[in-house]
């Protein structure tokens, strides 16, 4: 006989973060008695978002378009361009600051050891963007960790051979702390003073 | 333009239980960015699960068979059956304990302000299961609580109408746990019930 489907169920929820075997077991059950038509609803939307969801060619967000809405937007300021490592780090700053510039997600931070390099980074076509002439400014916002401090050392570099001013997000953030869960308020201080990178 | 898939994606998660904004947005990235696979799977398994999984029309517990696999089992003791309150509670016994009898899951308590009495616990088939003759002990494992209490009262009283012998799991101290940290109640209780010491 075949693997039960609840069984299945189960073990597919701990595909999750964070989700073990009693959370995925609280999961299955809570969605086949009180929340069907919602697990129906997930399932569709899961199943279209992994086919249809790819990267932004221009910034490597994700995107469901060639162009991901910011960058095709006409209405945000092509002179500022943020460099963060992750596509959750930009939806922090996007919702935590009044930022109207553009984003260069990295997708990753330098990482020799792992064989992430500046290609697996992108930052060859970030090279050919700031050699365009338009953005003036890098904000270069990636994690306070070695790995992140490393790259945003290499992408200060590269901002300045291409005549670029590099700057970062004020000190306030807190040293060791994943961006993605600073709080509103420090991100968008932190943001709002950045100063040049020395 | 209509709402980016990314974002009903994150909707969509927040039907799992103690899944809010934050939490759902990890859970879209991560299996965006690590675990399309995974994904792919779980919109699979999920949407067969809510179409295909059903109730034991014997039992109450979910299942995608008529009749489930416990009842179906010839190598289970009739004589014994465990009342419950969830699918939940039936998982936890089956894993936990050696019981080889059979099980009938309420689906829910009594609680009459709620509408939910005998009938929607589906009490007139474990009536008329009971009077087949063929149990001899009904188990009534309902939880603690003020309408679990009820409930265990109605039941027990439902199982002697038809010559059942109605018992309980014992109540009393957790094994391992501090006494220092034992709810009021249950100290109380155990307490009150103390056993001669051989
Ligand atoms: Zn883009
Ligand atoms: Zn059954």
């Amino acid at each position: 006989m075949s693997v039960p489907l609840l069984e299945q169920l189960v073990e597919a929820f701990r595909v999750l973060p964070g989700v073990g075997q009693k959370t995925a077991q609280r999961m299955a059950y809570h969605v086949l008695e009180r929340g069907r038509d919602g697990g129906r609803r997930l399932a569709e939307v899961l199943g279209e978002a992994v086919e249809k969801i790819g990267h932004c060619e221009r910034c490597r967000d994700f995107s469901e378009t060639p162009l991901c809405p910011t960058c095709a937007s006409a209405s945000r300021d092509a002179h500022l361009l943020c460099a963060v490592e992750s596509p959750a780090d930009r939806l922090a700053i996007e919702q935590a600051t009044g930022y109207r510039g553009l984003y260069f997600v990295l997708q990753g931070r330098l990482s020799p050891l792992d064989g992430i390099g500046p290609r697996e980074l992108g930052l060859h076509t970030l090279g050919e963007r700031l050699a365009e002439g338009e953005v003036q400014e890098l904000i270069i916002a990636t994690n306070p960790t070695v790995e992140g401090e490393a790259t945003a050392h290499y992408l200060a570099q590269l901002a300045r051979q291409h005549g670029v001013r590099p700057s970062r997000p004020a000190h306030g953030l807190p040293l060791g702390g994943e961006l993605e869960y600073v709080d509103r308020g420090t991100l968008s201080h932190a943001f709002g003073s950045r100063g040049e990178m020395p």
